[in-house]
Formats: C-alpha cells, sequence, structure tokens
C-alpha cells in the first residue's frame, strides 16, 4: 500500500493565451477554453446543464515544492503548511478550481475564473 | 504534449473500517480518519483552522470507466456522461470532496463527509 502510485493521463488542455508566470488574479478574471481530446468529448453530455464545473488540472509547470510556504509567495505573511495553502507547490501537484460554465460547443468549454495557464493538462470535470 | 501524463503518490490513507462496496450515503455520514506519512504530516500547520477542507483522492478500487453511465447507476434514469457525473467511474479515478474537518492530532485528521472506503491513497489536502 505505501508505495501505491497512480499515472493520470490528460482529457485535455487549457487554451488561453495567458504565459506561465501570469498573476493568479488576471488568470480568474479570463475567459479560458478547455479544448478535450475527441475520443473524450461524448462525455461532456448534459454538463451543459450545470452552471459551475470543477476543473481537476496538473501543475505541470511546479518544479517543486516545500512543506511550509509564505500565503501567495508573500514574504510578509508567516509560512502556513502546504496542505493549508492552495499553492502549486505540491507533494502532488494537482489543482482544483470551481469555475463558471460559459458554453460547452462540441469538444470545447468556456469558462470563467480559472486559475491555470495556457497549455495545462486538465485531467478531470465534475459538477460543483 | 499529447502524451503527457503525471504520476501522484499518496500522502496517506483512509482508515474508517469501510469496506469497498459501502454505499456512498453511509460513507458521508460516517467520520473518517485521515492518516499521513510522517514525512508530509508537518504539511498540516494551520489547517486546524480551516471548517472545510477539500480531499483530493485516488478511486483505487475502480476498474474501468464509461463515457455514458446512469446516475448513481440507477437504471431508471437516463444515461450522462461522464464528466456530468461524481461517478467513480471515470478516465482519471480522481475523486474530489469537500468536507467537514473535525481535528487534527498529529499526523491524523479526523473528517466528517467523505465517500472514500477504508484504504484509500489520499493525493492532496486544501482549505476548501
Amino acid at each position: 500500500m505505501e508505495t501505491q502510485s497512480a499515472t493520470f493521463h490528460p482529457i485535455g488542455f487549457v487554451e488561453n493565451g495567458l504565459p506561465f508566470g501570469t498573476p493568479g488574479e488576471v488568470l480568474r478574471e479570463s475567459e479560458s477554453r478547455i479544448k478535450l481530446k475527441t475520443e473524450y468529448a461524448p462525455g461532456l453530455s448534459e454538463l451543459e446543464k450545470e452552471s459551475r464545473v470543477l476543473v481537476v488540472f496538473f501543475f505541470h509547470r511546479s518544479e517543486d515544492w516545500a512543506l511550509f510556504q509564505h500565503p501567495r509567495g508573500d514574504q510578509t505573511r508567516p509560512k502556513r503548511g502546504v496542505f493549508a495553502l492552495r499553492s502549486p507547490r505540491r507533494p502532488n501537484g494537482i489543482g482544483v478550481t470551481e469555475v463558471e460554465l460559459v458554453s460547452i460547443v462540441g469538444d470545447t468549454l468556456t469558462v470563467r475564473g480559472l486559475d491555470a495557464v495556457d497549455g495545462t493538462p486538465v485531467l478531470d470535470l465534475k459538477p460543483a
């Protein structure tokens, strides 16, 4: 059990033209598209009835992690444990964000509120 | 990009004595412990200030998935796309549940509302 690991493959990718390093506030205020791989697109059926969607993604640009971190990297704030933060620098680089669903057209969702940069691999979508 | 995959390792495991096959309602009404591996326990610092925690876990007992499924397996309800469902039978078997934090003692959290069976590998914890 102790060595049990899990490997996941992207179901699609974020397209928003916003590069790595874009501030979180800017990302969250932007619309993003999530383009699914063709084979997964049918799985979107009925999701259009939801107004809020949970996007599970991979922090693919995060290269390290730390047990203690300053909130939002702000050195004036005391460090907290990584599990008390939403930082991308985590033991398992999984991001989970609840977004507003704007539209679904074919294999592409448009959402608002996603704090993920262009090219981010998306691992899952769920009704929020 | 198209082949980009991500491998994650458990930070800990669910302990609730409730075996695979326990109905979701029973799981959600029970208290569960999440015991972290010793090396990750310091990352819990300050999480005790939160009342709600997001638990990210691996549906390690789910062996297949389908694009279309009946909600909660109820054959009388029309099938929906997998991304419009919370079913464990997903392309990437990642569960995300917001739980009530009851207590944190050392390396062990006690939570209420977690729909995960005994032995489930936990991948991440975040403030909800």
